[in-house]
């Protein structure tokens, strides 16, 4: 699918499947509005599936992974080796999020969109490398608007054929070494903030390894000089293929009416620019929890979210995602099984769509 | 159990336990930390249990029934038949935590510790009726000391005993109509804070209401003028029978070696008149949400204890406490299943209680 009609399908959610989970939510034998910010998910989600008769039962956890050419620079912690082993782990169910994914009951997709290495015989990993990973963007732009562009689309693909296949709820995960450093550029740059304020210290950097992270996001915007008015071109020039991928995520799920759950930083990052790119598909977002990373507050008010978890987490791999997705199984058990005196007319209304 | 022999027998966590649940996160192959709290609450957990190897899959959440004399002072939203009326549904698996316990996979157990009305026929009710509410603490003390005694002994016999039917996480939660009335009357002795900071809508008051409920209980305040030092007569003056029982199900889950969630406000008051009873107990418990009614947060940090949840939940019954379950849950999972380099040391380990 093109980015233009991609961007043509996204509709605004249904404002009456709102209204209706809202009266069935206060309908129920409780006070009123006592699961906050759980409640109002719900009424969220029924307008974005255009009925108040929900269900979040099938889910699935897209895993965007990539390499970063940016790491050259000393930027991270670890090699991007690692980026390699951990998509492997994916596939072998043996990272954190999969033994977090089997209590929440949810299926994974890790997705090869630019690893650098070759990956041998990983069953199950869905593969589209746009490239062997991004070109440095301290020196070159990371990509080419071509190649953000088809990261972008094949993202927005699969979350259409998730839905396709009966997924009610997606979530949103990556594993790329270098990907804070690609978010805070990006997040400086979508949020026209000083570079210092929205990078932090990834998976564990020290004190010289932060002040010379931010140096380099500096510099890359100074020399390429990305139009913040032109998310695609932010992308490209110093984003990261697994943040565009995970951008066409969510103007999937969005195209296909399914609620899509963001996870920290750099799912926040993706989002806002999903949104920048077409501000309907803000209406598909969910928060899950509050990342450590010092830019998470500000893209999340910016997407105007609020988030459910605040544990301090900063996993990555999709962890915060799959982290609310019981907290919002309990709060549509309450609305589904709850007596109400409402029951008939719920049952009556028919879709919009 | 006498009151001085069960505070006898609450001794602090384990710290040899916390070290080793600490080595085993650090060696598992993800960032440092990154599970942030929930990785400190497993750490914790292990201290508690007095063993890095710790499980939480059989759970229970006691929820203390009882009525407060205050409630003919127009404190409230609705009258006390309600508190009969939810806690006979707590019987019937037809309340909103009841949906939430099913998914959580949290056994219920209701007692009836004080409600005003004859409770008929509810299988699995537990009974121990103190006294058919509170007397109204606006003109005489709520209840009598020895009534308070009663309430909290009854609450730590049942967590121990759930504790010996092998449950290895318990869950606090609360019905009773008035008793927001009755925590921020106790929050305001206990944390030394004017009435007015602590002091919220409850179920969703009015202005006039608010304004009337702080009246009331900066008059029984000074006319009780309850002993700060002494958690059983601030208890017994301005407390409840469900605030009570609960302080009595933190201090036997302390003595039984066994965590505990704290649900919202109600909840965190009568964990801090337990732990200024015998500060051990903090040791034992874990918070679970910050809920919305003001006094919470200042009882947190009384308690030393940050909430995973910050979905502005105010639903009371438990809910918040069942729904960091499921969190706690997928840390243990990763905690448990990802590989690490020092899995003969862990299993080699032996108790050292």
């Amino acid at each position: 699918m093109e980015l233009t009609t991609l961007l043509q399908a996204i509709a605004p959610a249904d404002r009456r499947a709102e209204e209706l989970a809202q009266r069935r939510w206060d309908s129920i034998a409780k006070p009123l509005g006592s699961l906050g910010r759980l409640e109002a998910a719900v009424v969220r989600i029924a307008g974005m599936r255009g009925t108040p008769q929900v269900s979040i039962r099938r889910r699935a956890l897209v895993i965007m992974c990539a390499d970063n050419g940016v790491v050259a620079e000393g930027v991270t912690q670890t090699g991007q080796e690692v980026t390699a082993a951990v998509t492997e782990n994916f596939t072998r169910g043996a990272t954190s999020v999969c033994a977090m994914a089997r209590v929440a009951g949810c299926d994974l997709y890790p997705v090869d969109i630019g690893v650098a290495a070759d990956l041998g015989d990983c069953p199950g990993l869905i593969r589209h490398k746009v490239a062997r990973g991004t070109r440095n963007l301290l020196w070159e732009p990371a990509m080419t608007r071509p190649q953000a562009e088809d990261a972008l689309c094949f993202g927005a693909q699969l979350a259409q054929e998730l839905a396709g296949q009966g997924y009610e709820l997606l979530a949103t995960g990556e594993m790329g070494i270098g990907n804070t450093t690609t978010s805070s550029a990006m997040a400086a740059v979508l949020l026209d903030r000083p570079v210092e304020e929205v990078t932090g210290r990834g998976a564990g950097l020290s004190t010289p390894g932060l002040r010379r992270k931010v140096e380099v996001i500096r510099a890359a915007i100074a020399r390429h000089r990305p139009d913040p008015n032109d998310p695609l071109d932010v992308l490209a020039k110093v984003g990261g293929l697994d943040i565009a991928g995970l951008t066409g995520v969510f103007l999937g799920a969005a195209a296909a009416r399914l609620p899509v759950l963001v996870d920290g930083f750099i799912s926040a990052v993706a989002a806002l620019a999903a949104v920048r790119l077409c501000p309907a598909a803000a209406d598909y977002l969910l928060a899950s929890h509050i990342s450590q990373e010092p830019a998470a507050a500000m893209l999340l008010e910016a997407l105007g979210l609020s988030p459910f978890i605040c544990a301090d987490m900063r996993l990555g791999e999709g962890s915060g995602a799959v982290a609310a997705m019981p907290l919002l199984e309990m709060a549509l058990a309450v609305y589904r099984e709850m007596c109400t005196f409402q029951e008939t007319e719920i049952e009556a209304y028919q879709p919009l769509k």
